[in-house]
Formats: C-alpha cells, structure tokens, sequence
C-alpha cells in the first residue's frame, strides 16, 4: 500500500488527523528515562505505545537523532512502530535537497536505511533534486511551501509574476510535480491566511501542517481553512505539545490524553 | 583560527583554490578498497594523502556516509584531515534548513559531532532557520545561492521586485545575515553568467563554486567571473573529477595529479 493510502486509512481508522512529531532533545526527558541506554528509543516507545490509537502518522525529526549521535535510535523507533502500531505509517523529517547524485543517496538514507513511508524535502534547488524521491511512487514526499517559523516569508513573501514564491511552490507541485500522486506540501498553522489561500488553490492536494502546540497555531483555523471537502486531507503535527505534555514517571499517559485531546479538539471542527 | 582565515592561510600556502568533494559511492571505488570494512575511510584517507598539497579545503558530502550507514567513516574521515593535513578545513556538506530548535540539533550535529569547520545551508526557510549556524562565529557557513544544478531555475530565476530570487539571496546574505562575518554563497560553475553578476554585486563575499569536472563547468570563466579583485574568494569544488580520476590501485596518485592539474589550470587564469 503506498503512503497516501495508508495514510487515509489511519485517518479513517482512528477518527484522526494528528501526526506526532517525535523529536525527542534528551536534555529535555523525564528524568526516569534519562538513565537508559537508549533513552531516546524508550521514550518515543512509550509515546508510541500511549498515543498509537490517536493518531494517523507519526514524524520523527532526524535532526534530534543525528544531532545526539543517536542514528540507531531513529532505526529502532521506525521499526517499533512498524511493528507495533502496523498500518501507521512514518514521515521522516530531513527537508533534504541536493544534486539528482546526492539526492539519490538521501533517498535511500530515508526510505531503504530507516525504512520511512514518507519524507519531507526542500524545494529551493528544483526538480531535479526532488525527483529521487518523487519516483518513489510507494512513498509519500512533502514540499516545503509555506513554513511555519517566524521568518519563513524572507524568500516564501517575495512576489514573482504577481504571486508569492510559495505559491509558484503549490501550483509546481500541483501541475507538473506530483505526477505519480504521492505529492504534498508542508504549510506551517501559523500562517493561516496563506493555509486557506493554498487550499483554495489546491483543493485536494495533501498538506503537511506543523505550528500548532509550541509554535501557536491555531487550531479551529487549521481545520476551516486546511481541510478538503471531506473534511480531511490534513496531517495536524504537533512535537513538544504532545511529547512534552508531562514529565514525570505518567509521562506517556499524559502524551496519550494530549494526543486524544487535540484529535477530538481538531475533530469538533470538523463535524 | 576561524574558518575564513583558515582557509585564506591554505589558499596561500597550497597556492590552490581548489576544494575536493568527498563523496564516496561504495558501488564506484577502486575493488581495491571494497574489500576493507571501512571502504570510504580508507578510500578518502588514501585521497587525502594524495592531494592535501594541492587543495585549500576538503568538503565531505554526508548525502553518501548517511545513505551507505557509514556515518563513522565521516567521522573518521573528518579526524583523518584535521590530523594528517593540520590547517586545512572542511566544509561539510549538508544544505540543512529547519525552524531553530531543529538548526540548533544540526549545527549540533555538523560542529560537535562531526567537528566540521563549516557548512552548507538552505535559505528557503528564511533567516531564524540560519541563526544557529551563522551565531558559529568561529565557523563558515555557505548559504545556497544559484545552484549548479540543470533545474535550479524552477525557483532560484523566479523574479520579484526586478531581480532573480538568487539575488534577493545574494543581498540577504551581504547586507543583513553575515554579521558576523562567516557567510559565504554557493554559486554553481554551470551558470557563468550569474557567477559574474553576483561577484559584482558582493565584491568580497566568499563563493563556494561546485560543478567543474562532472558537471562541465568552464574553469576559465569560474576564475575570471568568479574570483575577487585580489584573484582568490573562490573554492572550486569538485568531486567525481577528482576522487574517480582513477579506478585501479594507483587511483589516489591519479587522484592527486587531477588535484594539482586542477589547481594549476586555475591557477594559470589567476595570473
């Protein structure tokens, strides 16, 4: 089954369009997992375990594995959920994007070494770079278009042939780059105007929506401005407002009540 | 020493503006090296040896370590240059860009872990997705300009307010993101043109020009465009020109007199 449709089948199956970011910063862990040798597996396990029923993907950010030395941890959190939350399936978070040579090497990095479903990349150099993922017709590939940090618009804002750069992003994603319809793009909750703008342009292509959480998003515009027709079509990420949610030995459980807790907020808009 | 000096000491030292990508494929080496359990490693260090007197910098791209699981022959590698060939830097190649949490993991990754003497970024994101590698004052940071690449028009030509969005880059960096002196922009050997036009608009930035050799760029016009008035500010990267000048068992003496050829003929329009 290939990611889009794997994907709407966990949306389907768990009532639910929330993506987990686990992107676990050691120094930041409840003390009682600290003191593992693999603290950062044994978390996200517990995460995973916690919040498997509320969500529709999980999205791990390889910066945190890499940035710790940590590159085993990222393999055996992939595989856990593989494993024990089948069906679900996993972006990996790199926003690569490099030469068509290099390119291919990341593609194998994300899809055969850590077994991911799904990836998310980087548009500035182009097609080419992009095409190594895009082939894979099995995986699901995000476009970064419109981000959610505070200065995404520094190039994103600049207007050409009277439209903003991020919009040549959706329609060339639209038009000309999903051509194997395992295409999305990443446009950030905290930018709401230009959430609805693109899904006006893009009626039924797939978004990737960080911002809610930590970074403010909100989340009745998300799903009014976000969602297709039918109500879907978005994967609502959240990191630190889920992973971080408690800190204490009830660590996971509180994870799982706010995973459950933003599926039902982000399902009473939906209704 | 921060990483501009160090590389303006080697330009003077080495007489060379030459900068060797290592990007070992494993399906490409030497069978020489293919046997060892540490195929890159040995196959780089050999390189290493081969060329470190015809060279200004060295520039791993961790596309190929990532992507082979073999991130602990970058390492290596890395820890081979800074002792076997003292002074000479290394730009590690990885065209990040992420909100800051996730820069400050990889500017973790890049700098400590790795203990690269500079970096390659994406701007796409915007400004707060650069701070954590650009606060390195000690380390330099190459942000991607106008790409070498046959696609990198699909955004980069993109034109707002009359000028190329490569430009808008271009002037970000010289006018706003180098504050502390450490930036520098990749500008791809493919586009001459544009390498004229940036270097008159950013007199003295420091470019970092891949794509002679296996890309076919014109090592005339990268020096005659491309260079500062004092006929230095470039690295000309190449890779597959280099390391696969060879494919036997003298592939690091062919490797090395590729390096010093390439040095020379750059040299020769430096005159």
């Amino acid at each position: 089954m290939n990611f889009f449709a794997a994907l709407k089948e966990t949306v389907r199956r768990n009532d639910s369009l929330v993506c987990v970011g686990l992107d676990p910063d050691l120094a930041k862990l409840p003390e009682c997992v600290k003191k593992s040798t693999t603290p950062l597996f044994d978390f996200n396990k517990a995460i995973i375990d916690a919040t498997k029923d509320y969500v529709c993907c999980y999205k791990p950010q390889a910066a945190y594995y890499a940035g710790q030395d940590r590159d085993d941890e990222l393999k055996k959190t992939i595989a856990y959920i593989h494993e024990n939350a089948p069906g679900i399936p996993v972006i990996l978070d790199v926003k690569r994007g490099d030469i068509g040579s290099t390119a291919s090497m990341y593609a194998k990095e994300v899809f055969e070494r850590y077994e991911a479903d799904a990836v998310t990349v980087n548009p500035y150099m182009g097609y080419d770079t992009l095409k190594p993922f895009l082939d894979r017709a099995d995986k699901g590939v995000f476009i970064l278009c419109r981000t959610s940090n505070p200065n995404s618009g520094d190039l994103q804002n600049l207007v050409a042939d009277g439209k903003p750069l991020f919009q040549h992003v959706a329609e060339l994603v639209r038009d000309s780059w999903n051509a194997n319809g395992n295409a999305g793009i990443v446009v950030g909750a905290t930018y709401p105007e230009e959430l609805k703008m693109l899904r006006e342009l893009c009626p039924e292509l797939p978004f990737l929506v960080p911002g809610v959480g930590a970074q403010g998003g909100d989340v009745e515009k998300v799903v009014n401005f976000g969602c297709t027709a039918a109500k879907d079509g978005i994967a609502v990420n959240s990191s630190r407002g889920i992973i971080h949610a408690g800190n204490g030995e009830d660590f996971a459980e509180k994870s799982g009540a706010a995973a459950k807790a933003l599926r039902d907020l982000i399902n009473s808009f939906r209704k």
